[in-house]
């Protein structure tokens, strides 16, 4: 039945055949680069490495030349299909059962790709490669991983090469549930920080010799749930704290414990940078610090901004692909998770759109086929837009 | 120098030399049943076993008929000397250094066994067997261990065997600071309690998908810290609440876990009884529990309610024995932890007063040979008044 696939449909599930589960390239890069080589694309192929973390290849295609540069941003790694006899069709087959192609990366995002690599594809198989500028394939392979040598390093590499990048769409799955629900416009920015209170060990009939830390702890967490940071505005929801883990350890019912940890993540909107946060938090506490308590906070170095794109015509070209191939007006959402375009954002105006997320990372995580024929169709009347024949 | 020590000092040494580190017999029960089955005792050794523990083995001796009876309670196993190299003499040697004796358990009861040892053996020589009443030793192996195998079942077989007791001491070091500060009369109750809190896991950026059980815990542990139990009497410090660990184990800062745990101890006066205890507990726990939170308290089954001795004649006996001996007047405490005395109050009224406690458990565990000797008097003071001559 292949030859009734569209082009989209088609290389996704050659993508989904592939097994790359992060940090593997499982034939997936293989296969971009020899397909978009073939259509005439400059492709590379840079290996990053760090201490600690797997070595993760890595795919940077270009065609074209000079201004405007648009760059497609993505990754072909994918979580581990759990256990394969729970799923209805083998995670790594892409077989298409009513209508929906099955598959592990099918939604995240094998099927963005492939939907971008088609609608590429098209473009320059009809307007050649003097098309009046530059569209590159920016395509980690290790977004699902620790994400240390994917796209961070892929940016760097690219900009040392000398390429510089006027806007960027990440085709990660943002619609909650159909096809044109919504395009990412920003992302909340996340703080990680964690107390420890220091006290005097000792045993429980006799208090006035120990210093319990504990109670010290409770006070401090209770400020943290009790903080109210701000109200959400008009492109994001209110910033929210929450307690992810206190620890003591002390297995003993008799003893007084000698010290006390709890950890908190904040998912922050516009209206914090991650230093007057910082403050903010450390405020906080130092007021409900209770006299003598020995206590110290200390941020991870993972912690990321906030950003909000500004890019008024990168937002209204993609939102009027999407409403005239759908019908729909895509929300503008700040919501969610973090993603590789906080790496991006730094570098050009980025926005996120591609399928529908629903199943993602799950088992049976699948895509409507019609609904990768249609995103190729929005990408490519993006395209058509950005690059507009002169 | 041998020729120059005490019976009580002598018996010491002895008792240090045995190993007994719990819950090893090490020897110690052997030399007793020796020394106190030469002077005419009659001695058992009967051995407990229980499912999960170590088997111990343990003394009952006994010497005279009828009543009175009177019981001296004590234990031959210690804790672990801890790293050797840092004591000042091999802790099993039973050095002398400036007047104190210094290895494990020498405080910590092998100088109260030996001290109640002496002054029974030389009271006996003195009486003979036909003194008007019955001395006994019940001498558990198992108190610093998992308190098992030793003294709850140690009475169980005594009674068994006929045994009734009209007044026991305890030997445990009972003096803060210089022999004849305090004769314990009591002591406090404890309860321990364990509160699980239950959410439903999920990513922080999706609080609203997922519910965060740690806040209702700190809220809940936040009430316990608050609640004022009593302010104590005349016989008593005030109850105290400890919370004395708290443990959720998520190590994912972008988690918002599914259960949260914390467990406290309560070490509480006459004023209540565990079962009033409880019920005060869990009243405070729903008054704060904030409305759907799905939580549940458990109490661990060790709990023992707090006792006073009002056997005024006991203690007014062994008060000016310590009197005579020392000049002070003992201060009747009830502070301080747990002992066997909380077993044995329920089979005679009990009262505890040993060595100085100073430095129990702690390396370098010492006794001044003086007290030793003090103690002895003491102890056959005590037997003097008690049995007085017809
Ligand atoms: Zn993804
Ligand atoms: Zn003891």
């Amino acid at each position: 039945m292949s030859e009734t696939l569209s082009n989209a449909a088609r290389l996704c599930r050659e993508l989904i055949r592939c097994p790359s589960v992060t940090p593997a390239e499982g034939g997936a890069l293989d296969f971009l680069e020899k397909t978009l080589g073939a259509a005439g694309f400059s492709v590379s192929r840079p290996v990053f490495s760090d201490e600690g973390t797997p070595d993760v290849e890595n795919l940077f295609a270009t065609i074209g030349s000079g201004s405007p540069h648009f760059v497609f941003a993505g990754h072909t790694d994918v979580v581990p299909p759990g256990d394969e006899a729970k799923w209805s069709a083998p995670p790594f087959s892409g077989e298409i059962r009513d209508g929906e192609m099955i598959g592990r990366g099918a939604a995240d995002m094998k099927g963005g790709v492939a939907a971008f690599a088609a609608a590429a594809l098209e473009f320059v198989s009809q307007r050649g490669a003097d098309f009046g500028g530059t569209i590159s394939f920016l395509i980690s392979g290790d977004e699902e991983g620790p994400a240390v040598n994917g796209t961070v390093k892929l940016l760097e590499w690219a900009k040392a090469e000398g390429h510089t990048f006027d806007a960027c769409i990440v085709g990660e799955p943002t619609n909650p549930d159909k096809l044109g629900d919504a395009i990412k416009v920003g992302r909340r920015g996340s703080l990680t920080g964690e107390i420890t209170v220091t006290g005097t060990q000792g045993h429980v009939a006799y208090p006035h010799l120990a210093k319990n830390p504990i109670p010290g702890l409770v006070t401090l967490l209770s400020a943290l749930n009790a903080l109210h940071l701000d109200d959400g505005n008009e492109r994001f929801q209110p910033s929210n704290l929450e307690v992810t883990t206190v620890d003591v350890g002390n297995p003993a019912s008799n003893v007084i414990p000698a010290s006390a940890f709890a950890r908190f993540n904040i998912r922050f909107n516009d209206q914090w940078s991650l230093e007057t946060l910082k403050a903010r938090v450390d405020e906080a506490l130092r007021d409900a610090a209770p006299d003598g308590l020995d206590w110290k906070i200390a941020f991870t170095r993972d912690g990321s901004d906030s950003f909000l794109t500004r890019d008024d015509a990168l937002i209204s070209t993609l939102s009027s692909a999407i409403h005239e191939e759908t019908g729909r007006k895509p929300e503008l959402s700040t919501g969610g998770g973090t993603s590789d375009a906080r790496f991006i954002k730094t570098y050009c105006p980025v926005v996120e759109f591609g399928l529908v997320g629903k199943t993602m990372h799950q088992v049976d995580e699948r895509v409507a086929v019609a609904d990768l024929d249609r995103l190729a169709k929005i990408y490519r009347r993006f395209l058509d837009s950005y690059f507009p024949v002169k």
